[in-house]
């Protein structure tokens, strides 16, 4: 088994589906987790300046989603067969995409607010129908069996749920999902022990 | 072999990687352009209201990246080993989290403009540093020979030096990647025979 070190903040964020996929797979590594005071000077050696990387055996990975998608690789985590990995890639894309629009790092807090609530109310309620039809009545969201993109919107959601707590009251179906995954002994375990912050 | 369709604008825009992949595997699809007039009826017709989409045999994948990921598969073009696959994924989801930053659909022209100029002057060099630390004395991005990260290079950039013509006169090895994709024959032949658009 390689050597596998992840460097990111203390936070949830961009590097939580990376360490679902290793609490899932049982894989042990190293959760680094850097002060933000520390990080311009990281930031420099990186060569895309950009965290989460996974160092495996000495050699730097980066993108949080190409890691993930490594990680899973030759497991059923991934998709079962070519068709529902490209679905998988799809709906984790399409998860990152909202959230990607979010201007996180915005520090005028006027603006930041306008920006939130503006993406909280009237886009989500897009996303949320769109995923609701594509899960149906189905147990996962691809195929028969759990998904890292499952994970991925339950780590999404998760983060949604502190902006806004009743995001989900209409959707008791993707609730539900958020459940499922939450309840696979692995999962619940790591987020039993994990460091708990807001983001 | 599956009969394929794309649907997306007359434009190169998400759905060219696509195409370059097509064209190198030398594949055949339908190469569906929509009309933006008929854009909203479509639209809501689609799982994610988003194109590209691809029909594999009446089925419909979405999210370019995705797709061009599944063609991909089992081709050189991936990379050859779960690691080189994986940097490709992470060069992709470099080229793409750069080009995500520009508000495409802005309205305001005055706020367009200076958005995609900061981008263009400010933030572009340092990609650009880093994509050609990157690519060092190598001859492709990954591995040692082409992949989609290459092809998707070439695509960003061509839309990128539409923008801001001079934007890699001091970067002689990343122009020198274009061209070499640019001479794949299949890719010379797409690019010689595709609908010129400006993006």
């Amino acid at each position: 088994m390689p050597n596998y070190k992840l460097m990111y903040f203390n936070m949830r964020g961009r590097a939580e589906i990376i360490r679902y996929i290793f609490a899932y797979l049982d894989i042990k590594y190293e959760d680094h987790r850097i002060e933000e005071a520390d990080w311009p000077e990281i930031k420099s050696t990186l060569p895309f300046g950009k965290i989460p990387v996974l160092e495996v055996d000495g050699l730097l990975l980066h993108q949080s989603l190409a890691i993930a998608r490594y990680l899973t690789k030759n497991t059923d985590l991934a998709g079962k067969t070519a068709m529902e990995q490209c679905q998988a890639d799809a709906l984790v894309d399409t998860l990152d995409d909202f959230m990607s629009c979010f201007p996180w790092a915005e520090k005028k807090q006027e603006v930041k607010n306008e920006m939130f609530n503006k993406l909280l109310t009237r886009e989500a309620p897009h996303l949320l129908q769109s995923l609701g039809t594509y899960l149906g009545d189905k147990e996962w969201f691809i195929g028969n069996s759990v998904t890292w993109a499952d994970f991925y919107w339950d780590i999404c959601s998760t983060t949604l749920l502190v902006l806004k707590p009743d995001l989900l009251d209409s959707h008791p179906s993707l609730q539900t999902l958020r459940k499922k995954v939450q309840a696979i002994p692995a999962i619940a375990a790591w987020i039993q022990q994990r460091p708990q912050t807001r983001l």
